[in-house]
């Protein structure tokens, strides 16, 4: 396991049995071992360009609901990575497969994708950065670590691409540096003994909801 | 089937397929002929419950994102109704059938509930009084049908006080004001020949993409 | 001094200086002794029904963030007493000295209005029920204070039924019960011992800002 | 007068009267011929950067809101340009003055300073994307427009690098791609004659109101 900072690897533990159905999902085993049918991945890679966009969105409002310089700085690094980066890969790769950027855009939003987004930024838009962190950590650390360990054991060079792009050490250097914003976040609000907090078992729930929504879009991965 | 207002009658008409899974659910037929489960109704209930409150609180973000005083009282008498009046009922049906306050409170959020309110809610949030009412109308209106057509065609008595409470006179007048609200908000941002606008296909996609998710939600509540 | 619970007392004694300026303001004395000119007081109470709007928005947003149906409830009696009851009344004043609900309505507002609500507003999105419930304090209580004191030292009927809106237990009630919901908010997420938390030092800071705005406020008052 | 774009022509011209009160401010004039006192110059960077803080957590917002990865691409560009360039730029002018980071960051905001943020955060989080731009619109164009303007007729090198921050091509170029974004977010949610739509006199109102408090920025900073 990956240290992404105090505050993750507590409200990790806390969602033990989710955490684990998230990032040991089928549709994870099956990229390691190369026996990922093409076809739902490329169904789950224009379902996460969908993601993307409203997952930026979600980034950019944690700037929205920064209190400091150094918070809106990691913000804005983090939306700039996704915007300009991540979605263009995305764009990358389907284009290779055949799918134009029309039909990509053009994706219809499958109801497990759109749960996870929306309660995201929900999340977000009513309570505060803390809130928001919560919730977006699961996606930003659960790919760092799945990424770590498909570098290390996977068996099939196919889905090589998508590995890399997870385990490189720009993507792990970012996960980092949300791990550090999550712990000075909270240290600024709440106190260096934030697990103290009554905050602090609502935004474990938070995250461990967050990471259930994970595993239905896993799930939704495998049934194009 | 009713008249709830002129946007109301074109978006449902948009919304067809959709419409049809929604208000005449395999749930909602076995409330009809008294065919449906009790545990399946009561595991409804309890997720209604947690659904109300959320729906309350998207309510009220109708009365923030209101520009005008009467569509704001609208809007305020609709959370006073849920909050005061529909959860205070939830709690009483849940009681007469032994399940206690607490355990109502304590209810697990299901996937498929948490999916449509933070739909809802993030529609509000992001987007003006406008999208925020097409996401919320499939559950005012839908309801109201519903309760109205099952009054009619009900061949059994065990669900009868949830089809009263949504046929009866009260509720029906309800979703009259909704109907309005949304027919002048819309004249009032777009102007009267709404459907002409580029806005109106995205409010028909938001308020069909809120009756997908309740096909959903019976479903979620025919297992429990 | 009245007793509008515990947080209340700690933050008005943080914003002393603020506090005391807003409360014993010129315009307030004025309503005390009768010398306030009665152009001032309907310019005000003008200014105070486009205030109303957005503050009755400004506790719809309380609703919004509410995290469980007993804040829920405080919230929505306070955004009906503001919607159905008290904007209602400045209506009434307003008829009765000639200034049609048209003239009312088209009031333009003036910034040192717009700056006190979009302050509260924009505390409450950015930030959870306490950012918001910090800014909205010192208008509920302020309010309630002066109302009380004038009920106690006014030398002249001119302003009486003003005085009576504020000072009447109907009012003072409300006073209590958001004092409560301050209190009971403030143990929920941050624990008992909340002035301890990092925090404290932030809402106390955003109360007194609150308290200064309502200083410009009676300010603009003075100045047709 | 530059072109940034039709709506912001249209938008400048129905605010005529407040537009020349802050594009012409007396602090204007006296950056232009060199009479500012640098007390003047300096209190105003000091609430600038202030205001540079929320303005930038304004534009992430408007990442948030966007509905093309068009839009967000060029709110994403000016969160950047804002957060990691013109808020650095303070930082330097404040140090090479003698003003430390810390003290830059301890600057107590001025009522008209946050009357201005707050006003446009709010109406960006109350509406859509055209709200909060026509609310963005002023600063970013207004600025554009003095500088260039200055950068023409300024008679002292006293201000130089202020103008020229706001004259220089890559400021020039900012304002037109906002303009561009203005009336291609108009174009996509009201249509191509956006200027008969009902959302046009409001947006308008928006941008005159902004513009106002723009006037009340300056004035600000002429009383240190």
């Amino acid at each position: 396991m990956s240290d992404y900072g105090q505050a993750f690897t507590l409200m990790r533990e806390a969602a033990q049995g989710p955490w684990r159905d998230y990032t040991r999902h089928a549709f994870v085993e099956g990229m390691k071992d190369g026996t990922l049918p093409r076809e739902a991945f490329l169904h789950y890679l224009r379902q996460d360009y969908v993601f993307l966009i409203h997952f930026s969105r979600a980034w950019a409002l944690a700037v929205v609901k920064s209190e400091t310089h150094s918070e809106m700085l990691t913000a804005v690094a983090t939306v700039n990575a996704l915007v300009a980066e991540e979605m263009q890969l995305h764009i990358g790769i389907c284009e290779a497969e055949g799918i134009s950027g029309e039909e990509l855009f053009a994706t219809e939003e499958r109801a497990e994708n759109l749960a996870y987004t929306r309660f995201v930024l929900e999340a977000g838009y009513s309570g505060d950065l803390l809130d928001l962190l919560a919730a977006l950590a699961p996606c930003v650390m659960g790919y760092g670590e799945i990424g770590k360990r498909l570098a290390a054991e996977a068996t099939s060079e196919t889905y090589h691409d998508w590995i890399t792009t997870y385990a490189n050490p720009d993507y792990q250097g970012a996960c980092k540096a949300v791990g550090e914003l999550l712990d000075a976040a909270l240290t600024r609000r709440v106190g260096a003994d934030f697990t103290v907090s009554p905050r602090w078992k609502r935004l474990c729930h938070t995250f461990r909801t967050a990471t259930e929504l994970e595993v239905n879009f896993w799930q939704m991965g495998l049934t194009p």
